[in-house]
This record gives structure tokens, C-alpha cells and sequence, in this order.
């Protein structure tokens, strides 16, 4: 008969947007008790998931840090290429019958690099599991001080502005994610608007900056800049 | 010369969906440190989001325990007439220069009884923070191991099926909250559409559930019902 060993399971964790703070109970318990952290990126130190989690757990630059390369390119080959290869990485521990935390800014179901790392475990047959962290728009609204919906409103997350005439202008309140890339283009955009805007660059970071107006808005605002545009009635 | 009070300031904070161990480091310190928590409803013991802070912090039931008076009424007047009251309540701990810890289901920002009280006391120029909770749809995607977006997908948030003509349709993912009054409607506008369903009712709670097809979600959905559909491209 053949020995058959207990997989482990890969968990998604989501640390929140950057505020150490706003980490989940859950979180902080999945960490500490494993010992196989995966993080995206080249140095797991020098990503911004990886800080966050120190700043809470600092035992974890004890753990076995294992980095996963997830480049951010459009060519689908070497996507596929990466993620298979990520992939492999971390079905090595679970082979062992270890658990694997993937760490991961914001949330997990949010735009999550681990999305696609899932499709390939669970194809392959590993137990995965996603932990909730706090999303970067809902921190954000926090720091603003300003509720994001009341009421009947609708909330509509865009992760992108990516061709000014295809983005459509919706009811209620719009969150931009992740469009520092084309800011100017943006602002003009929102100008034509009837909108309240406020942005957030680097929620809970160190270097977090705060705008109440389009206005006050940097063409040149950073990767983690995020926008929330209110309709006015 | 007037002595002058340090007035306490007002915490809104989220307490996540359902399970008490997507509650924040922040939310906890916060609950811990404070002696006035305010919940909605009639016994603060009854209300869900005090159970679940009590079940990560016990010593939470030696506190001052207050509850406001936060009807779901469609009377404009009797809406204004109830949060000026719960304003006043609260505003009266304040002015003794102790702070007031606000419980909240889910996050603070998205669909929050506490948004119309901070109003209120903004404008009475007291100091108000909030305090982000890991939202019901981020916990209901993780429960049901599903990323809600990936890519360039977008994401919807709608606060109720109100009136079947007038639901948009959206492309990326739906999220339809409070939509149990009227799920059996809400079922066959979903079928007409081509979107994968899912839904969880009462999300990390004792009573939940979890429906992987749209056949499946009953007809008698209680209140804390999420349903998610997605797109098929």
C-alpha cells in the first residue's frame, strides 16, 4: 500500500492596503502559524505586502521567504509561462504537506495576482483558500473621512482608464484604481464631469498623500493613486 | 476664563460580515481602549455587529453599552427626527471629553447607518474617524474561493433590487446586496441574463449558506443574502 502523504493547502491572504492596523485577525493567525511565506516579486523584503506584515509579525524574516516572479506584461505567452512556473514553486511545498501563504496588498478577490496562481493549483488539484483583506477604495473612503455609498447608490470599481471614449461614465459613486498612467488624461476627463473627486495616492503608507479636489491631483501621482469620483445630484 | 473641555472623538467602525476573525487589529485596539460603544437597534446585546466584537473582546460587555434608535423607514422625517436623536445621544459623551466607538456590520464607508450620525456631528463640529471593516461581498468571494475581478474586469456594487426595468445590466461582475425581499424576481432577471450566479447567506455567521448556481438560492433568502454574477464573455 502506498504511503500517501497530506497535501498542504495555499492561502491567498489578503494584508490590506498598507496601514499595518487594518490586517484581519485571520491574517495575522495564517502567518504566524506557517512557515512557507510566498511573496511576488524579485526581494519578498522589498515588497510592499511583505512590510506590511513584518510590521505586525516580525518573526516572519524567519520563515522561508520564497519570492514568485508575477511581471506585470501584456504578451499572454510569457504571463502563462510565469504563472505555470509560480505555480510549480509553490506545488512543491504543498507536496511536502506544508501550507503556503501568498501575501498580497488589498484584498484577494480584488484584482489579485493570486487569481491566477488559484486556477492553476485547483486544476491540478491543491486546496486553496482566500482570506479577505482590506480593499484599497474602502481604506481610502476611511482616510477621506467620506462615506463611498448611501442609501440607493451604486458603487462601480474601474480598475483602469484606458481609452478616454470607451469609459463609461456611471450613476452613484466611481472608484479609478491604478490610473496613475494616464492621470492627465483622467483629470480632464473628470472635469467634463459633474463629480466630487477625491484621491488618495499610497493609503497608510508612509508617503500617503491626500487631495480633495481634481485639482490638487498630480499628473505625475504614483502607481498605488486611487480616485473616487461621486456624481453630484 | 472658560475652562474648555477636550472633547472625545466619534469612531465609526466596520467589524467585517460575519466572522469575528476578519475583525481588524485597528477595530479591536480601538474597541479595547474606548468605554462608550454605540450599537444600532434596541438591545445592543441583539445586534450582530456587537456579537461579533464580543466574541475576540468578552470584556466588551463591562462597557457602557448604548443603543440608538437607527430605523429602516422610508419617512424622511422620522429618519431625520431618529438620527438627530442618536446625534444627541452620542454628542453627549463627546462633550464629556470621552470617545464613542460606533459598531458597524461590514465596512464603515459602503451602505452604513453610521454615515447619516457622522453628518451630523461634522456639522456640530465634533471630530469623527472611520475605522474600514472587511466588506460582506469581499468575505462572501473568499467563502466562495471565487476572485471576484481579475484584469480589466470591472466591479458593481448595487444596493437593492428596487425595480426590474430599471436594474442596468453591467459588464465584469455584479454584486447584488439586499436583494432577499425581492430574490424571486431578482432570480429571473439573473436568468435571463448570461452570468454565472453565486450567493451566500449570512457570510461567517452560524446560519450561513452557500449557493454555487442561481437554482439553487431560495425563494426565502433571509437579509443577509449576497448574490454575485458574473459575466460569461
Amino acid at each position: 500500500m502506498d504511503c500517501i502523504n497530506q497535501r498542504g493547502i495555499a492561502y491567498g491572504i489578503g494584508v490590506g492596503p498598507g496601514d499595518p492596523e487594518l490586517m484581519t485577525l485571520k491574517a495575522v493567525r495564517l502567518i504566524r502559524e506557517n512557515d512557507i511565506i510566498v511573496v511576488p516579486g524579485k526581494d519578498p523584503k522589498d515588497s510592499v505586502a511583505y512590510k506590511i506584515a513584518e510590521a505586525v509579525i516580525p518573526e516572519i524574516s524567519g520563515k522561508t521567504l520564497v519570492s514568485v516572479s508575477m511581471p506585470m506584461v501584456n504578451d499572454k505567452e510569457a504571463l502563462t509561462h510565469s504563472h505555470r512556473e509560480a505555480a510549480k514553486q509553490i506545488e512543491s511545498y504543498l507536496d511536502d504537506g506544508k501550507n503556503v501563504v501568498y501575501l498580497t496588498l488589498g484584498d484577494v478577490s480584488i484584482y489579485c495576482t493570486f487569481s491566477y496562481l488559484q486556477k492553476i493549483l485547483e486544476e491540478d488539484g491543491y486546496a486553496v483558500e482566500l482570506v479577505s483583506g482590506i480593499p484599497s477604495f474602502c481604506a481610502a473612503a476611511a482616510r477621506l473621512n467620506t462615506p463611498l455609498v448611501e442609501g440607493k447608490e451604486e458603487l462601480h470599481i474601474v480598475p483602469g482608464f484606458y481609452r478616454r471614449n470607451e469609459t463609461v461614465s456611471y450613476d452613484g459613486t466611481t472608484v479609478l484604481m491604478k490610473s496613475a498612467s494616464h492621470m492627465s488624461d483622467v483629470k480632464e476627463y473628470l472635469r467634463e464631469k459633474n463629480t466630487t473627486v477625491f484621491a488618495v495616492e499610497n493609503c497608510g503608507m508612509e508617503n500617503e498623500k491626500v487631495y480633495q479636489t481634481l485639482d490638487e491631483i498630480p499628473d505625475d501621482a504614483g502607481y498605488f493613486s486611487l480616485i473616487i469620483a461621486k456624481n453630484k445630484y
